[in-house]
């Protein structure tokens, strides 16, 4: 998507180890307007595709996944969330996933409430790296028995390999904008088409 | 509201300690439909109110505050995050919450980059109880310098005090559902009108 390209090329910053700071317009700062045209073309992408449900987990998921549900007829977002502990009281899903970022393990649940056995579902999220937050959400749709129909992702690191391993499981994984190559020293940031 | 007053009564339960559960359409799962009618009250509401950027605080707020930017002619949305620590680094706004919820204190920043000195706010929450949160980022308001023109709230527990104190202090706070009184035994939800 030629909007978001631009905008990380001109508002972006590579910072050194693989990092992407977007915290003007996409994680921090966030512009509406460019989450709108985002969830346009995730509908036109995934056009025909049934969508019950937006799975999405806090805290950077949330403002992107509420603007472009209004693209998949309004429908739901739910939100994993990052919890202090996990309570095995039954009512929840949960997994741990590991961020590379925080160097640390944390746990991450659901409501059983809000996954429904059957329903078919998109995860929406604004970065895919490795992948190890959408496996942990991917993990948490298996045990509710909920139909995952693919990933719309707003910022792929392609060369991290997170986004082909999942499409090597043939999930349908569609990023707005995937990182071919970045440069923290020189700025350069490539994209694959 | 009516709109949100109907959902409160019909979907929230009262759990003990003064506990509204709302997670079926605000705060786990999000109706997003509500959260577009949500926004387009406040935007009434503050008519002829500058308003240049929208600040909520991590994460529920979030979905909330990017739904409801849409009828503030998609002012940038700002949330401020939870941080594991203060970076003193002299980049960040930065101040100390407490949770009763959680019985703990968290650190809470802002990049300065993205409230600037002069700048007209509205801050946008889910809840207002005791207004531990938001005077936090009132404080951070204050030491960026820019003006808060009111608070946007969905569900005040207006038998708490912290929207009244908010009031005292000069400041419009605008909350969708005031609870006057819930009763955790009965399930009994009033509203001030």
């Amino acid at each position: 998507m030629k909007l978001l390209e631009d905008r990380i090329r001109t508002e972006g910053t590579v910072k050194p180890g693989d990092v992407l700071k977007v915290d003007a317009f996409l994680n921090h700062q966030c512009d509406v307007a460019l989450f709108d045209k985002m969830g346009e073309e995730w509908a036109r992408l995934f056009v025909g595709t049934r969508v019950d449900k937006i799975l999405t987990i806090e805290a950077s998921g949330i403002g992107i996944a509420c603007v472009a549900a209004r693209h998949f007829n309004n429908v739901p977002v739910v939100f994993a969330k990052k919890a202090q502990s996990i309570n095995l009281d039954g009512e929840q899903y949960s997994t741990s996933i590991y961020s590379f970022t925080k160097q640390k393990e944390f746990p991450v649940i659901v409501s059983k409430k809000y996954l429904n056995e059957g329903e078919h579902v998109l995860i929406v999220d604004d970065f895919l790296a490795n992948g190890n937050a959408l496996n942990g959400l991917l993990h948490i749709c298996e045990t509710a028995g909920v139909i995952v129909e693919g990933f719309g992702i707003a910022v792929e690191k392609g060369f991290q390999g997170g986004g082909d391993a999942l499409r090597k499981r043939g999930y349908r994984v569609e990023s707005l904008a995937n990182i071919r190559t970045m440069n923290a020293e020189t700025g350069d940031i490539e994209f694959n088409s």
